[in-house]
């Protein structure tokens, strides 16, 4: 253990109490012994307890960042933008994984409720759809930000890429490298993003004179990879089979991949593949993945600085209701290619 | 807010020292008090602030775990083991990046020294050749657990894998397929991993009878991928090229396909690669990769378990001086094949 201000206290045979108001550079103290106390505080390694400083300003200077899954570039660039943002104002990142599973999410905000973080950054879980939750930990006083998975009902700052205009440009892609019957595999229906992207899908197809098939939209929700891979090798396997995809995650667009190698469909001879995705080894995939890429790094410091923001300066409980759109990039690789011979 | 222990005290009429007994089920207090203050406590939402609590038990229910990266699915599943494991015993996890910088993995520590978490899982930055942070983390009380990139001189719990003999299968699979000159790429002269694979690495070429060629040994440490990348394009364009790379890393491995297909050497046809990796597209690649692959999740749940056991049972400072290592396992894909027809 590093010492104790009463051992401070005593070292400098002054009272708790002065040593104290000394090292907050109280008006009470002279400059000299302030100086003394400072001097020994730092010599004898004196930091001050976090817990006795969090409980006297009711500052954590911690907050906690809430994903669903790690197993994704996407979050792994948030996250990392966030603490790139909180470790230059010192503050803490407790990082959390709720494992697409809103029972989890709510049993992780039930324990930030009595006051362990300043703040809360969260993207949803895939079946996260009453917001009970969240509303208790803002109602009792830890703001709330949203990155991508947002609750477009709660008002406050939310984070978020262009889903719409993403989805409408990835189908858009497709149609115009010749393909009829583009399939959309979604996530999760109760997902902002995964709404957004599907109108986008829709808007598209309308704009092209294509009729929407439903046997064409797959839901992969709440599912493990295993039953995702056998919903899409059934849709693959079928006698009017798409000549598109339009993965709405990225986990589904590499189980398509797999489920392409086993059957021997060739991408993107036969099936071409778009897919949001921040992945890093996308240009070195069989065929290299096209795809729709989110700027998640900035998203994560967007998220951090306005919420520090707010934590540094709040006079009151109401953060401001803030909807930031990012824009994302489609990245056209060879899996999408419209000519036999591709990079 | 919640509300506060005052507040509950205030509600039911009793003193603050009655109610806090009763809730830590003191036996001063009778059976139905204590069942009443639980009642009241629960009815309206009073839950304990972990500050108060932290600085009365001197416990915070937290762990520090720091990486020297996030883009690495090693890393990011050694933090998913380490994460189940905590949230089943109720801790909660700080992540920190020292990106690779020691000078950032002292300020990181330097943070911890004033008691805000209970212990300290790490895997040490790349260029991190001095101990002495460590030590006085250790030495202030807070235990350290290390992971994969260890100090061999610390005494404490360290988990590993075998990365002399993943090393020496590596080069050993390398040779086996026909590789005469086989490159290694190091990451960094100080981590104890690099060291350990690059004696297997000797020893391989021990065995087989060949000598070592110094100029086949490439240090990419500290740089950037820019830099890396041009010191494998070098490598590669020489005259007398080698026909194998074992890289002791992901990144260094990824890079060589980028220059590969930049120089259209064909992999595995002119050069043969393998490296440790934890990559989830390890079979999807052009062409897949063979990997020696880490029990990443199986090491965080390790370095997580035995750091809580020690934390919750501990009657002194002393936590175990302890060596665990696990296996790894070589996974042969194309990137290796030594067949004209590769899968």
């Amino acid at each position: 253990m590093s010492i104790t201000l009463k051992q401070l206290s005593e070292h400098l045979n002054l009272s708790i109490s002065t040593v104290s108001k000394a090292l907050r550079d109280s008006y009470e103290i002279s400059a000299d012994t302030k100086r003394k106390v400072i001097e020994s505080a730092r010599a004898l390694g004196y930091s001050p307890n976090p817990f006795a400083s969090a409980l006297r300003t009711r500052k954590t200077k911690t907050i906690a960042l809430i994903v669903p899954e790690l197993d994704n570039n996407f979050f792994v660039q948030a996250i990392s933008g966030a603490q790139s943002v909180a470790s230059e104002k010192n503050y803490h990142v407790l990082v959390y994984n709720t494992m697409e599973d809103t029972r989890k999410e709510r049993g992780i905000l039930k324990l930030l409720e009595n006051g362990r973080v300043d703040g809360v950054i969260i993207s949803l879980a895939g079946n996260t759809n009453n917001y009970d939750h969240l509303k208790e930990l803002i109602r009792t006083g830890t703001p709330v930000v949203f990155f991508d998975r947002i609750c477009p009902e709660i008002e406050t700052i939310k984070i978020t890429t262009d889903d719409f205009t993403g989805g409408l440009e990835a189908t858009e892609h497709l149609i115009g490298n010749s393909c009829k019957k583009i399939a959309y595999l979604s996530l999760s229906e109760s997902l902002s993003i995964d709404s957004r992207r599907k109108l986008g899908y829709f808007k598209a197809l309308e704009n092209n004179g294509i009729i929407v098939d439903e046997s064409l939209i797959l839901k992969c929700n709440k599912e493990d990879k295993a039953t995702s891979y056998e919903k899409i090798k059934r849709l693959l396997s079928k006698e009017n089979k798409p000549d598109g995809i339009f993965a709405s995650v990225e986990k589904l667009a590499l189980i398509t991949y797999h489920v392409c190698k086993d059957l021997r469909i060739k991408i993107p001879e036969e099936l071409k593949v778009i897919c949001f995705s921040n992945l890093r080894t996308a240009t070195l995939l069989d065929p290299p993945l096209t795809t729709i890429t989110q700027p998640a790094f900035e998203m994560g410091c967007e998220a951090a600085s306005l919420l520090l923001k707010y934590l540094l300066k709040r006079r009151n409980n109401t953060i401001p209701d803030e909807h930031i759109i990012l824009n994302s990039e489609l990245v056209k690789r060879g899996s999408t290619s419209d000519k036999l011979q591709i990079n």
